[in-house]
């Protein structure tokens, strides 16, 4: 198996020596996730951080009259958990599924505090994951309440920039929350004014 | 100046020896931040985490309607900052207000890197202090998108239950999302279910 997606990863904000690597890399099980599958459904507890190497996953919950809201795409590079979950222990709302054939790497939660006591500098990693996460739902929660539906669309663009022309256009639409058929209108429009 | 609480909040997840205790310590600066004024305004760069010792702040944005949308409340015992600004070391978004006379206590982003180097246990703690922002505001973005305006007041209480009977209703309409006007009636209809 293959870890220089997720080494690279790592090494953006810390740097391992070859033993730290080989702790870290000790702890991941890797995991193939088909189209359609279920990672994580609601009320189901969160026991791992999964960081994505090929495909795609979402993570949405359902709302009480079952519209599904996205809240997060994770392509390949990205890391994605129900972090309420794993962090309190108990069920949580997020639902994780793969919308392509997708390969993952599990953290479990057990190896995670493992690591923080063997090789404290992930913490370090962790902190900056954390507050990057932060800083980008902010922005999310900022432009729900604030921007209109074309420039989340916008938004939407800058921050999945490879994205846009992969996913079908119903996922898209659950990310900003307007309808499919809306979300065509906004498309035209956004070319229009290029 | 008394740092009983602020000690009291990192110990909730990192023990301290005394001579940390001390780096820490002395690194802090107070301020005094009377009602109504700002400690940062939007498009200046964020260059502290506050901690707030007495009174109450909010951080808040400004649309491009002028109306404004209420992130955050940080009483006593909460931490506050712009983290995009403070990450990015770029002019932010966010407005920090004192809503009534407030005492903080600053920690420079200098400083926040010296104590990593100095005391590296303290990664463990701003990863935990981000985690559960993490953690909160996703909640928050989560109830945005799926909740009645009643559920999100009802949300608010028992996220801060003691601001309600405190803060002037204009702020917890503007975290809400609605008029003050609606919240009357929101209230009103809560005592009633009461």
């Amino acid at each position: 198996m293959d870890n220089a997606l997720i080494l690279q990863n790592i090494e953006r904000h810390i740097d391992l020596e070859k033993a730290e690597q080989e702790v870290f890399v000790g702890m991941l099980q890797p995991q193939q996730l088909p189209r359609k599958s279920f990672f994580l459904k609601e009320n189901e507890i969160c026991r791992h951080s999964v960081f994505v190497t090929a495909g795609c996953l979402r993570g949405f919950t359902v709302d009480h009259n079952g519209f599904e809201h996205v809240l997060q795409f994770a392509p390949a590079d990205w890391w994605i958990a129900d972090m309420y979950s794993l962090v309190a222990e108990k069920p949580g709302q997020l639902n994780i599924e793969a919308l392509e054939d997708s390969q993952v790497l599990l953290l479990s939660k057990t190896d995670q505090e493992r690591l923080y006591r063997e090789v404290p500098k992930f913490e370090r990693f962790f902190r900056i994951i954390a507050e990057n996460s932060l800083v980008s739902i902010r922005q999310r929660l900022v432009d729900n309440l604030s921007l209109s539906a074309q420039q989340r669309y916008e938004q939407f663009c800058q921050q999945y920039p490879t994205l846009i022309n992969r996913l079908p256009q119903k996922q898209i639409a659950a990310y900003i929350g307007v309808t499919p058929e809306f979300l065509s209108t906004i498309r035209a429009r956004s070319r229009k004014k290029k």
